[in-house]
């Protein structure tokens, strides 16, 4: 399967994004939903921040009651977060507004919010771009969920006779817990959704979840998959080769997105992979690439180029996972750095030239066992500071 | 009590420090000794961190076998950590040389080290930096200790006929688990060693735990208290009014330590300091106070001195602490901000003021509770991100 860096609506989806004033820069859209002309099988990983934003809170009990999703309405430049009571009845007009224009049930409409937390949701600004969104073939909304993101992330691939696209935001605040930033993916295979539920909690843990920016979980990440059938082929029933088809489409698509958002962190300049074996099981694998990735330390020494590889081994050595130094071994760029706990001293130079790629890869092995595991994350630049000193003055 | 900010030694203490040639600047000294008259009664926590260095394998087995301790020897530009055999013989024959210099039995000896992961010591240089150290009252041993440091961090303090000093040093690579950076302690008071063992680790948990630069537990963290009975006081027992008095000073000099360590974090330009009251239990307003005072984006935040309030949101809601929204309180350099979870909208102008304080204060009251606990951390700046991307090369 070959993933297409743009947006492909499946059958049965149109889109729409445009400026609704809610940002200054009238260039930018800021508000946008995705349609399905039918009711989808629908499912949905959330924050697990103690704060959910009001939009997580409605859509996630939206999601729960039925597993169904007809529409996904979303801005930016305002994450409708830690806003009260008032911000929950924001949430709850918004998914009236959007089913009332569409002629459906509320607890069919998603609600995403993403942007500062702490403000109230301007609804008069909302109603009047929400009276404006159309039924289109349209990729503005990939933009319309963008905040400090510097591009869109899109993917699409197809199987089958389905289509799979995707979207997804999310630079700063990233470190998904469970759930993740904003993503929104359709398909028009069909699935039933409380399959496609633990199918997307499966594939979150290896994709979404293992990408970090600053360790900082947002109150407003939320992935969502709407599956509306309209390709028309058979239902996707566990276990036959179609399941398994769809789950490498999904997971492929997950990655994709997940490693576009990690890229584009926030200041980044380079992409930071960790691929981790050898360890007691997965789960220990992906929390040591996790914890190579997160490290300020490692973030660092990447953007500076600096070949300090004993940041890694710090990093391994804090991810709560029981090692010993004589078992490990670490490649940096494929260059072997560290074998059986041994500096592996002619190779530095090579190491040198190695930290100077825009993509910086640590192979590590554990020497333990059988587990597997990646993560990635983005560079810590000046330009990350900038951001994030100067987001809201 | 009132803390100095200088070292006193204690009776019975002298130490040392010079340039032994392990940096390359001639004017900073990078080894350095404590050593008492007698054996002392000695504590220690040291790094939880997978990869311990040779130096804290070693140090915490000697002070584990009769928590005894006479001198400490310590070296800054070189960790001894990751450098496997070698590195283990290298501090054994550094803690055998000591001993012989000394006249004592070398498990009377701690050796600690700090600096550069990955590299073996330079044996040669050592050895004839050794063979120079003198018993002197000199404070030279604060400087040698520092990396990054951009001051020495030490403190004092008298209580009934005892003195009790320290110092620290810590400036990247900062967020103890248990144990610390590198502390050592000295008194002449005297108290059994089993007893203050058990005192250290309480006490590390409300100071040194309570620190964070950049989430990084290193690889060489240790802290050593040693308490020698040169003041000729009765020996502190458990439940004295005298062990109530020796706690209040240990804990004074432990968190004024830790915190000289949080305002010089690298490339610091604020304090930052989270005060939480309200939660379930002491623990829980811990862990509050130090995931504020760890996220990369308050830190960013109050370093552009924007009064971005929606992050300490985010953070107290990634605690891993169970919380309502509606019982927050948060005030900022005492300027209240929310109120049982609602903005005080009118206070923001004064918000906007208090930020650009030197000296950031986070409290929260989490409205749960009579759990309290502190944390300090250090803001992030462009400079954090210089001296991360170009310390090795």
């Amino acid at each position: 399967m070959e993933i297409l860096d743009k947006l492909i609506w499946p059958k049965g989806f149109s889109s729409d994004g445009l400026h609704a004033n809610l940002r200054h820069n009238p260039d930018k859209p800021d508000l946008g939903w995705i349609v399905s002309d039918v009711a989808a099988d629908a499912a949905g990983v959330f924050t697990l921040n103690q704060f959910p934003a009001a939009p997580v809170v409605l859509t996630q009990a939206t999601v729960k009651k039925s597993q169904k999703l007809q529409a996904v309405i979303v801005n930016s430049a305002n994450a409708n977060s830690f806003t009260g009571q008032q911000g929950y009845e924001n949430a709850l007009s918004e998914q009236e507004i959007v089913a009332k224009k569409l002629g459906i049930k509320p607890d069919l409409v998603a609600v995403s919010s993403t942007g500062i937390i702490g403000e109230q949701l301007p609804m008069a600004k909302m109603m009047t771009g929400i009276a404006q969104l159309q039924k289109s073939q349209g990729t503005q909304i990939a933009q319309a969920i963008m905040t400090t993101d510097t591009k869109e992330k899109v993917a699409a691939l197809q199987f089958g006779k389905a289509t799979m696209t995707g979207m997804a935001k999310g630079s700063g605040m990233i470190h998904p817990n469970m759930g993740t930033m904003l993503s929104f993916i359709c398909t028009d295979a069909s699935i039933d959704g409380q399959l496609l539920q633990k199918l997307l909690r499966e594939l979150t843990e290896i994709t979404f979840n293992q990408i970090t920016i600053d360790g900082d979980t947002s109150t407003n990440d939320m992935l969502l998959v709407l599956a509306n059938g309209q390709s028309q082929e058979a239902e996707i029933l566990a276990g036959s080769p179609e399941y398994d088809e769809f789950k490498e489409a999904l997971y492929l698509l997950m990655k994709d997105l997940a490693i576009k958002i990690a890229e584009d962190g926030e200041g980044a300049s380079k992409l930071v992979t960790a691929n981790v074996s050898g360890s007691g099981d997965n789960l220990q694998a992906r929390m040591i690439a996790k914890k190579i990735v997160g490290s300020n330390l490692v973030k660092a020494a990447a953007f500076g180029e600096d070949p300090n590889w004993g940041r890694v081994i710090d990093a391994i050595g804090n991810a709560g996972v029981d090692l010993q130094a004589g078992q490990i071994a670490l490649a940096i760029n494929q260059v072997p750095v560290i074998d059986q706990g041994e500096i592996v001293a002619e190779n530095l130079p090579a190491l040198e030239a190695a930290v100077k790629s825009k993509k910086i890869v640590f192979d590590v092995s554990a020497g333990r066992g059988l587990g597997k595991g990646q993560a990635w994350g983005s560079d810590l630049t000046y330009d990350y500071v900038k951001i994030n000193a100067m987001y809201r003055t």
